[in-house]
């Protein structure tokens, strides 16, 4: 039972890993009686697999672009109550395919703008927040928040929460956008300690939105600790 | 992006903190389409908000002396599963005015005697013990736990949950104390390891009750770990 | 209020300690009031108590097989969520007896093989995994996973949630078992960041496929990782 940290293995599931803590995965011909049990749509025998510690928005945008245009479906976006030692979520998310290739070639770029997304998600003792824009969500978000397809689609998500009801309210008061969802510790969330809002409307609007509410966000959390960092490189500006 | 960690900010909507990774925050005038999906009292447009990563009794209790003989009210107490790294809540809970000033008020009472309750709250690497005892209860313990209003009140929170079923038996037998309510990590708790109990009765009988569980929850906190410490000074004696 | 760790204190209540941040206790006689409240049979005044901060598995199996051929009985089987900073859960298990002497015997056979089956328990900072195996299922597995009673039974739960699906598949493939349960971060967990399965089947495939399950995990995890290591000593092989 001896092994060494490596980011590869022999196993033909292992496809990588990425920020937040994320592992990709594929199982090329899941097995029937597992398959059944786990509620999911039964038309695709190859999942991919995208699972992590630490976050939300990012992979589900990851996913949400990965899967844009390809032979596969999102079939299941699980939240647990994780972040490692934080007060957040972590993910479970499932990309059903016929092939096997297809499911891979899903993983393989969600895994890629997984890294691309994190940068911004920023962590420091005292909490966390992370932010995601796209021009056009798409069905990983219209799963996960019941985001309208096509449009322009923000995800605002500040732990502790108190925080993250302050910049929803900031957001939210933006011209030009609307509200799609908003969750808290006993709705909508894994009783995780944050406000998840989330935001439709014209795209350069939600992009502003989001970037006030960041900006409020970091300002409120450096007031309980050190300022948060990112795992990657900031991507809105 | 760049801040440092300062105890104070530029956003009119910061309050302060105090202890138990808590933050104190005002909303002079919530968004009316935020409001209505908030689903709270739609009377209140002026909202304090107390949130913290660790405790829930410290902060309930703050808040339950905060509002009384205000023009507030108590709207919503959320608990996360959280105090981060340990095994049970944080909190979120929201107090409405229809002035903001009322609200700051409530808010800047409620953080400074969180730091007072704070003292009660005991952590260590092996769990937690959280101890509270008001005279009379307001309207935050009425909603948090159906305490009796008017009436003595004590809060008997420890972590892991094994210890608090054996405290809660140690309490509960004291003469003159009635059980209000009783959680364990799949009732009444967000799936924390804790058992949370709380009683009502004579002040003095609450009271001696409250302290004896104290002493029994530390010894046995002792045999799972170094002794847990306070954030705060203990104020039961 | 000063004290210093001791594995021992002067409580009548307390049992001892074990692998997993595990406490043991009893309650000789439990206050009526507080044991109508608690919802678990009335007929056992003597409770025993198993309480632990990480894991799940080893201390259910400890149960299982400490309440065999006594007269206790496994009242109620709670899991938080906790491992403390890790993804998984604690848990709090009741038995039950007329006499506290059985009870108190019940635990301690309990904490002995805590210790035991922890060596199967593997935690790293990137996540965890946890495998059992018993030959005949008691009433404890088949209160938390409804095992089919004397038949053989394994555990099998994994911490990225990801990996625990991937293994799942491995196990259920092997000949000869068959799937008893299947739990994820939001069906059967308490929003756990894991997948846990367990399957029933002839004593040597229900071992093959645990020990398959448990290479493939091990080498995912290095993935994310340094090498999980195990609180105790390994017992399956």
């Amino acid at each position: 039972m001896e092994y060494t940290n490596a980011n590869s293995c022999g196993l033909t599931q292992f496809i990588g890993t990425a920020a937040g803590d994320t592992i990709g995965l594929v199982i090329a011909n899941i097995d029937p009686g597992l398959h059944e049990r786990m509620g999911i749509d039964q038309r695709f025998r190859s999942l991919g697999i995208i699972g992590a510690r630490t976050g939300a928005g990012a992979q589900i945008m990851a996913v949400d672009e990965a899967v844009k245009g390809t032979n596969t479906k999102v079939l299941s976006i699980e939240l647990p109550r994780d972040t490692k030692s934080g007060g957040g979520h972590g993910n479970l998310i499932l990309i059903g395919a016929q092939d096997v290739t297809d499911a891979r070639q899903a993983v393989e770029t969600a895994l890629r703008l997984t890294d691309v997304n994190a940068g911004e998600l920023y962590i420091s003792e005292a909490g966390h927040m992370e932010f995601q824009f796209t021009a056009r969500a798409g069905e990983a978000f219209h799963m996960a928040f019941g985001a309208p397809v096509d449009k322009a689609f923000g995800f605002l998500c500040v732990c502790p929460a108190a925080i993250g009801l302050v910049v929803a309210d900031i957001a939210v008061k933006s011209a030009g956008v609307e509200i799609v969802s908003y969750a808290t510790p006993t709705k909508g969330t894994s009783h995780s300690n944050e406000v998840v809002t989330t935001i439709s409307g014209e795209a350069e609007a939600v992009k502003q939105a989001v970037l006030a509410a960041r900006k409020a966000a970091m300002e409120l959390l450096c007031t309980m600790g050190p300022a948060p960092e990112s795992p990657g490189v900031p991507y809105l500006d």
